[in-house]
């Protein structure tokens, strides 16, 4: 394998929220300094070496600091492609852009999980009412209408339960790009946070299994209260993902598990909510993996030494941190987000429940 | 319990090595932003929202840091007590003048401590030959010549083997007061490293076992091979030591196994290199435990949910740490430091060998 990035170097990172944050703390520890871009408030700039603040529509401040960077990575997918087109220019860029179109529209994220023959829910393309009327006749209801691009914790999508919501559900889309996808009957979500170098060797962490809350991920247990045998799907099904977009870094691979077994919801080019756990309860957490990942290190193996509940803290939630700081075995992550607003996430606990068992 | 410091107020830490970096990173956990405070080269300002690079001798740039944050604590012991003055007029300072006043003196801590009726080396003030000859006469050979202040790491330290060695041992210390110490026959060291909170609440980590070289740590082992019995000798004292100074942080004390019992080498009224191992086997590591201790949240339990072993990167070894990422279970802390010394600390591993047991 040839030498990492040398230490000292800087990596450059899209996004200045907690995910950014927390990227920048693992870089660090492997000896880099970051460097922020992010147009609004940006919390990981508190340990960060330098931030800028700018849009991602200011080619120029795309490319000074591109051009100050050794490589560049992102806390999350909706970069615009122009940006893209200026970043990459100069600059390695990991995850790479295959992923990223791949995961910024879940019509074509979709596409190429089915084309890998993997489960998905039965979806359609929805581009206006008879498109609608189409997919609908075909995947039946209940479905949920989802905008194809920039959607997240629940945003950007309408449910429809029966025929009648169907106009309803596509006038709150406000003529957006939409795909039409079919309820999964499932017992549990569990996901897999699945890391790739750039030699190609896979690291897959334990399945944790989630909550959601309103849209938002609200907790994730590890282990899942799954069989090995779907824990083993799991982690081959994240693999085949990996491979096949000749991915580097972390990925966060959601998944139903359903009588007829694993059935994918989506992928997310990044580290995810639902890792969270790994700061408590595996040596090499997901942004420690990722940065190993990007910067050309041996991967961690993965293993697992904690048994680990992570508690997302959304608005007012944050307000109980104190008393929850008390409980035995609770580690505390603030984001450092100065305004607490209802739905946002403000931070998270990882409460070690005991020894790996 | 009152309050903790709101989110979002600023730590101010003097001193940005590798201890202030991790310390920085922990304050941003619990939402604090940090402001360190430096002379030299500060690796910690690569995660820090804010650095003063200024001499201890530069009290306008005291006065200026401390106005800025709202609590202040340090990464060594060793600040001028002018600059105490002038730091602690305006602002909090954690652990206390009364903490490094007694540990900044090797005769002041030693005497202190075997007044709580704890077991230290044989020891005596030494100022001039006549002084080494008297502590000689009482305490014997081989005995350990250190001066009373600002050594660290094995330095200012001379060993005299026999009566012959006084005065070229004398000589080394250039007529800086010091104290003779007698040698200890031990089968082990170990480290507890402690914390106190602002309600004085006591929790104690685990006690490691300690290996030197040079008169550097170079390892630290979770579980310590010692009997159930002197771990909770190791912690009662622990906790006596802090409780005696009315200690508000983390203290590291050292200690020597000994078939008469436990003997307190030393103690460091801040976080400890022989704590780093929290980090991959606790769910509060010492660097959170230490902001949560000043910063006035309720302290972590200090339970260990996993096997450690910890291994410093001292010099040329930061050359291995690539090949040492590759095995299992290995978490990389490197500590930004441009510069490769030998002697220099330049990172550590943290290797989890199972599961808490």
């Amino acid at each position: 394998m040839t030498d990492p990035l040398p230490a000292g170097a800087t990596i450059g990172i899209l996004g200045g929220g907690q995910l950014g944050r927390m990227l920048s703390v693992a870089a660090s520890r492997l000896g880099y300094k970051s460097h922020i871009f992010e147009p609004g408030a940006a919390p990981a700039g508190d340990v960060a070496a330098r931030v800028t603040q700018a849009g991602y529509d200011d080619l120029e401040a795309l490319a000074e600091f591109a051009a100050s960077v050794d490589l560049i990575t992102f806390e999350f997918e909706n970069i615009p492609a122009a940006a893209l087109d200026v970043l990459s220019a100069t600059t390695p860029l990991f995850p790479s852009r295959r992923a990223l179109e791949v995961s910024q529209d879940r019509l074509t994220e979709k596409t190429f999980l089915a084309d890998l023959g993997l489960t998905t829910a039965p979806f359609g393309a929805v581009d206006d009412a008879s498109g609608l009327d189409a997919a609908l006749a075909r995947i039946g209801t209940p479905a949920i209408l989802k905008t194809r691009r920039f959607g997240y914790d629940g945003k950007g999508q309408a449910r429809i339960m029966t025929q009648g919501d169907a106009a309803a559900a596509l006038a709150t889309l406000n003529g957006a790009p939409a795909i039409l996808e079919g309820f999964i009957d499932f017992s549990t979500e569990i996901s897999v946070i699945a890391a790739r170098g750039r030699d190609g060797q896979v690291a897959c962490y334990d399945p944790g299994e989630n909550i959601h809350q309103n849209g938002i991920l609200a907790a994730t247990t590890v282990p899942a209260a799954i069989p090995a045998s779907l824990r083993t799907d799991a982690v081959l099904l994240a693999a085949r993902i990996l491979n096949a977009l000749d991915y580097v870094g972390v990925m966060g691979v959601e998944l139903f598990v359903t009588p007829a077994g694993l059935v994918v919801n989506e992928i997310a080019p990044r580290v995810h909510n639902s890792g969270h756990w790994t700061q408590a309860g595996a040596a090499v957490d997901q942004f420690e993996q990722h940065i190993r990942a990007i910067a050309g290190w041996p991967l961690g193996d993965g293993a697992r030494h904690a048994n680990v509940v992570m508690e997302n803290l959304i608005g007012e939630d944050v307000a109980r941190v104190t008393e929850a700081a008390a409980r035995p075995g609770t580690q505390i992550h603030l984001y450092g987000k100065s305004e607490t607003r209802p739905g946002r996430k403000m931070g998270h606990l990882n409460r070690v429940t005991g020894p790996a068992g």
